[in-house]
């Protein structure tokens, strides 16, 4: 195999394989880039065996051929190498060292064989639909801060992704929770994703799509089945494994009728709460809302430090419900309100139950916050 | 105690204030800052009970007295209050603790008596003398790196600051070293230090010293003993104590014989051993240095990965001596060329003895540098 791409074409590439490639080689071959110069075409490719990426790049073939190499090593060289210069990789047959040159610099790396690189397989991926990439982004950016950690609760790792209806509309809908909060947004159902079924995909994979989102053509292919999905964007293919499990209903837990409802600047609030909650260092710090018409007090205390509250009142929000005392986490707050644009708007029940968070100018968005006892 | 100031003016000084304050607080006071109020003044200050900072700044004050308060607590609330607030803070007798309001927000704080906030004592400063602050922060930028962190070499965990001369002329020099490499910078001894003793300055109190110099004015009053220094820059006084050691006849390990001269630009050289060095991911990673008349060769390997290396010509260096293969750690070779404008000159004897190191347009430092074997 040998050939030659540009600088910046070749990190560009390396930049998206390299943080799928297993850092921690338990299995040597997952830390490598499977390098391959094929029917006129190069593409890199790396897999952790749950995702799997592949990047087709513009080069200059000069013998096919297909070798695999540490892919963080040749990362890190080709990020220091000057820009714009053309880089060279070579490697003869078997498994003798690749070769990369570039200018007055030369490496020789140890390859492993080709043979030894693990395929995921995608299987059959009979439901397949195009979407936006800024529908797709938003979907993402707004869910995926309720997505849970708990390992046990393995079928909250991930957006859960599926086709609904509201009033007869067609809808695809993303939802994560981590059972302290939940985050729904829904989009316009693209054509072709009427059959689709409930998805959950996997925390890591929808960092590695976010990043690919933001460099990426306008729409973007996905295919998939109940056990994998596949998302092409322009010359990358990204291939995940879905999670086998199943995600909760979550419509149970969408409060109905909470009537008491506080709007007020996402700023005014989000400033507030940074305020009082600035009080305690810890990272569970509870906030209280003090709520009368015209008014709502915001407050936190420790025990060490002593207590801080802000007012804000009736030229900062509108409330004109039953006074009603209500804790919630701080980060949770922050979490919700950093995805609002402008306004919010809180719709509460009373104090031990779910409340309801909006972007006032969003409809497509609800979030569901519980609160804790202050 | 009972004063109002502007919340910029606050926040400036908070923030040099707050980092003085121990996080850990073994000793619940030295987490606070003691907050002045007397004769017209408002100060602020903190203590490790090793460094002092005392800041003064303009405040309307209503009624005198002090208090101590949480010094990070503080701060957290006061940087996220809004631009341009006025800020109150009022202490009743005793131990009541401290209201803070500004706006629509106000927070009641726990004070520790200002009794049991600790004096470290500065007694007497017989020298003093004043040197420019562009100065102060060359010696310090360009020995800090060199600064050991070895606890049992306590004696090298700071910057050795002394008055020497060369060739008659009066000279101010910074020296630090961890034994592997040594950083000596000198400038035109300032009126007034000629009787200053030698001292070292730590760790800590450089960083903390150099925090302040970034807005200071242009010259900086500096008094010591020889236990302790004290630098005044503008409403800012810092008093630390200096370590109590000796430090090492440093003159000894500079080699005054090295004739074997390599010139070459800091950024070609930097970015090949950048390059050659991404081979391998360990720390103390080797750099081999091959140099023979018109050509240096730098080259690293790995076991696991391979090896890499690059070709600097007489297009890019000066060397016209004898052969040599010589190896560095490539971070001491990095931690170095960072301090070099233009182009870096080095100065072998052989591959096992010290290397002398210099910025080609800068006279006044000089590095020296131990090999490692390859």
């Amino acid at each position: 195999m040998k050939f030659s791409a540009e600088r910046t074409t070749l990190l560009k590439a390396l930049a998206h394989i390299q943080s799928v490639a297993e850092k921690r080689n338990t299995i040597p071959i997952l830390a490598n880039v499977l390098i391959q110069a094929v029917n006129g075409q190069l593409s890199l490719k790396a897999t952790d065996m749950e995702i799997e990426v592949v990047e087709v790049i513009p080069a200059t073939i000069s013998r096919e051929g297909a070798t695999t190499a540490p892919a963080s090593v040749l990362y890190e060289i080709v990020r220091k190498l000057p820009d714009n210069v053309q880089v060279e990789l070579d490697q003869a047959e078997g498994d003798t060292p690749l070769q990369l040159r570039a200018d007055r610099f030369a490496t020789r790396l140890n390859v492993l064989s080709v043979d030894d690189f693990p395929s995921m397989g995608a299987g059959e991926l009979p439901c397949h639909f195009k979407v936006k990439s800024t529908i797709l982004r938003s979907l993402i950016d707004r869910t995926r801060f309720a997505i849970s950690t708990e390992e046990t609760r393995y079928y909250l790792n991930g957006i859960f992704f599926h086709a609904t209806e509201n009033d007869g509309k067609p809808l695809l809908r993303a939802v994560a929770t981590d059972g302290h909060r939940l985050a729904r947004v829904e989009a316009e159902l693209p054509v072709g994703a009427e059959t689709m079924p409930g998805v959950i995909i996997p925390r890591k994979t929808v960092a590695e799509l976010r990043k690919l989102l933001d460099e990426a053509p306008e729409e973007i292919e996905i295919a998939l089945s109940e056990t994998r999905i596949q998302f092409t964007a322009g010359p990358i293919m990204l291939t995940s494994k879905l999670i086998d499990g199943t995600f909760p209903e979550y419509d149970r837990v969408i409060p109905r009728n909470n009537t008491r409802i506080l709007r007020v600047s996402k700023k005014d609030f989000a400033d507030a709460v940074a305020r009082v909650a600035a009080i305690s260092q810890e990272r569970s710090r509870p906030v209280k809302l003090v709520l009368e018409p015209g008014l709502l007090t915001l407050s936190a205390s420790s025990a060490e430090q002593g207590v801080a509250k802000e007012e804000l009142d009736d030229n900062r929000i509108s409330f004109d419900a039953e006074p009603l005392e209500i804790g919630f986490q701080a980060r949770y707050l922050n979490d919700i309100t950093d995805q609002v644009e402008k306004d919010v708007e809180f719709a509460f029940s009373d104090s031990s139950a779910p409340t309801i968070v909006r972007d006032v100018d969003s409809p497509s968005a609800l979030y569901v916050l519980m609160p804790m006892r202050v």
